[in-house]
């Protein structure tokens, strides 16, 4: 517990220098780290937001907030079922005394729950998650892959964010070994925020734009040759399907190949499975690693090491959209005993996940079924919310490859575009005398004119010389139209104003 | 975002080695960090529960889970207007549909909230926390202190736990510094772990049992000097009032003195003041440190960052007893805005913490004001409980003093005893003989023999040659009795087995 480090000659000085927590003096990896989907267009937004409120007239009345993943800020409705049972779940006495007021099944489920927590909602939980909830997960994997899944390889996680940070801070090891991470490129920032904030490094596979933003085979292994050669011990492989922000779906053969070469280079898998429940391509449906891993054989069993596979969900995305909830899991494939009891440790330095957001993640993965009193109104929820979220999705990818300089894949699943853009020298310029890079000058600008936050393609990482951003398409549909018709005009204005 | 190494010779062997997350290959910080409020007397619990369930029988027929603060597992009940108000945030059209459900300034509340949180509990809130209840907060600060407060030095977070792990995250620097934290002994082990995980070193100032465990100042500038003679560039100081496991309340002049060498030695403080409404010695009150250094005349406000102080609270204790919730918050104080950014930037790396929690947080330091509809439960709740933990701590100690060998100063705050034990030099051996400090091999066998999970003092540290162990009070009045009667029996039995 106690650390000794070797004696030195003690220095007046270190008594008396400055103030200990400053911009200069903070650990430096926190000042490194770089999170740009709150980065500096969001600092920008809510400056604009504050002039709004204060009564200056700006060019658009409303701050459109395209910039994060968050549904309910966009004003998508929560599930009744799912809302009702953890109302219930909080005041289990409100069923008692008001018997009408919930349905049947939302009775029975908070009971259920009720039932596994000692304490109800306000007891620390064990520390990897309730678990009627782990077993309702496990549950739920088996019959999504058709392979068996078991409660004690599930943690739940304040948001799949949590499972990440535990699952690296235990590869990444400390004292100064250059520790690294296969991650695509362009990821989601927290890959990258995280190895600059632990020290690893950050090791780039680039995806390719021209086949759909797909992971290429002959790049990732000659990529991990280089970064080994370079003296990065590799330990992982980070995946993120559907893409965020690529919206890209691998293909089974895809998730065979990345596994067949994590197993040879002896690489732990992270799937980022979050948009799992978010597929948009006509015929096209997700396939999870673990159930090409146990396709392939890898059972993952005790004593199965030669896979390592961790998967992590959330309740924050699919149709759901309980962001603030912060409700998640990560399920380990092929972890030894003691590794597990590190996680478990991990997390228990944390007490435990939240429960209401452990007690959301099990109601999203087990919702009604058919025959349930709350099963059609559930249906009719879900239903309403995907189409409507392709829909949405078909009209934002529309709209941008329309736009003068534009072109963007269609996302075939997840929730966001990421288009390319190609801008004028005069904007180039514009963007380095305004010391920023161009894609952020751009996404300046857009804002200061529509209202509309977008993240610049450089805080996902884009291959040089090529200039992004990226939006999600969550804003609400009947507004859809006449956001994008804002977009394009501070679109053309940019463009016009920039012509070489 | 992307670190380059010094390239080094490739070696096949790399690519060719063993599975990367062993038990021998992971980041051997995490594997150093022990957290004994969920370590191997727990564990055995775990296993004799699940003897239970399996029809084994053992010497008592229940577990009594005295290893962690946890009120609502040991049926404490929860507060019916906060439970309630969450319950209307999750599922807002309750009122609408059921409009005598609930109690009007319930309704009322829920709204308040509702208008403050675009989307509702299912968004991302801002990543320091709803604007709403940090105003909420401010206001209590400023009112419990008499000195101003402010929302935008107030950060949400998953309960304590979380804002300790970022501020220490950015206090200690990476890359080898020896950088170290003043850290009371005995301690609350989330201070322990937390500096092996982030591999800072941990500066030990004992605190003195023979006068309440109360901080000496002489004994704390003398370990301090020695600390930074011996190279560790001592940061900070972690200050648990009150204490935690030892229940000391410190007075206003000694909180001053702290204060006095912090800004003297330049340290950053951390108050960890999450049992402040647990007092429950005659006469006694609890002073923060921001109301000690702004009556100092440390105002914090933007320039004076003579004094750097970062006070941590949390539902998990108090009266209120939400732990599942994780519910709690961090105010800075003389902390700059460069820094206060680098915060919000971690912060915002896991998006924001869970909106019930959040929520909770507000409710808790906002309760309703008499003439409330829901003032009169509301109080009678809370001074019933208040009343019950009070009378539970004194019989707790007075059993304990009560036994064989055993010495217990009395809590005068808190939620815990922390009894010195003195063990035979036969007990000292069969601990050695399995294996384990003496402290856990008597909480293993008070275990066995009586159900009850204590906690050995090993795990918060202990003066060299003394042994404790902590327990909570926590188990219900109405089986207390019978408890300690058990406890006893099973003291008296190792007594006896063991005796010189």
């Amino acid at each position: 517990m106690i650390r000794r480090s070797l004696p030195r000659a003690f220095s007046a000085a270190s008594a008396l220098k400055g103030i200990p927590l400053t911009g200069s003096t903070i650990n430096e990896n926190v000042k490194a780290a770089k999170y740009a989907v709150r980065g500096a267009v969001l600092e920008r937004s809510m400056e604009l937001q504050r002039k709004m409120a204060a009564g200056e007239k700006l060019p658009f009345d409303t701050i459109v907030p395209c910039n994060i993943g968050n549904p309910h800020a966009c004003l998508q409705v929560p599930l009744s079922f799912h809302r009702e049972v953890l109302s219930l779940c909080i005041s289990p006495n409100l069923a008692t005394d008001h018997p009408h007021v919930f349905k049947e099944d939302v009775v029975e489920r908070a009971k259920h729950y009720a039932a596994g927590l000692t304490g109800g909602v306000g007891a620390y939980t064990n520390s990897q998650g309730i678990p009627a909830v782990r077993e309702e997960i496990a549950a739920f994997i088996a019959e999504r892959d058709g392979h068996p899944a078991r409660a004690d390889r599930i943690y739940l996680t304040n948001g799949a964010s949590e499972g990440v940070r535990i699952l690296l801070t235990c590869l990444l090891r400390s004292g100064g070994k250059e520790d690294g991470l296969l991650t695509p490129i362009p990821q989601y920032p927290l890959y990258s925020a995280s190895l600059t904030l632990l020290g690893g490094t950050l090791v780039p596979y680039h995806l390719n734009e021209g086949a759909s933003w797909g992971v290429e085979m002959d790049n990732l292994r000659t990529t991990l040759a280089a970064a080994r050669a370079n003296g990065t011990e590799v330990r992982g492989i980070a995946v993120i399907n559907p893409g965020n922000p690529t919206g890209n779906i691998l293909a089974e053969e895809q998730i065979k190949d990345i596994i067949k070469m994590a197993v040879d280079e002896k690489l732990v898998v992270l799937a980022d499975e979050v948009y799992q429940a978010n597929i948009w391509k006509e015929g096209a449906s997700f396939s999870s690693f673990k159930k090409v891993a146990c396709d392939m054989g890898y059972t993952g069993e005790d004593g199965d090491d030669r896979l390592q596979l961790v998967s992590f969900h959330s309740t924050s995305k699919g149709y759901f959209g309980e962001c603030g909830l912060r409700g998640g899991y990560m399920e380990v494939h092929g972890i030894g005993a003691e590794v597990r009891a590190e996680l478990y440790k991990l997390a228990s330095l944390s007490l435990c996940s939240n429960t209401v957001g452990q007690l959301a993640t099990g109601i999203m993965i087990n919702p009604p079924k058919p025959g349930d009193p709350s099963f059609e109104t559930f249906q009719k929820e879900r239903d309403d919310i995907l189409s409507s979220l392709e829909r949405r999705s078909i009209m934002v990818h529309k709209a941008l490859n329309d736009l003068e300089g534009i072109t963007c894949n269609e996302a075939d699943g997840a929730l966001y575009a990421f288009p390319r853009i190609r801008l004028s020298d005069k904007a180039k310029r514009a963007a380095e005398a305004n010391g920023v890079p161009a894609d952020e000058y751009y996404c300046l600008q857009i804002l200061d004119q529509s209202g509309i936050v977008l993240v610049p393609g450089s805080g996902f990482g884009q291959e040089e010389g090529t200039l992004h951003f990226r939006t999600t398409f969550l804003p609400a549909e009947e507004t859809m139209h006449e956001t994008l018709k804002i977009m394009a005009k501070a679109h053309e204005k940019f463009m016009d104003e920039h012509r070489d």
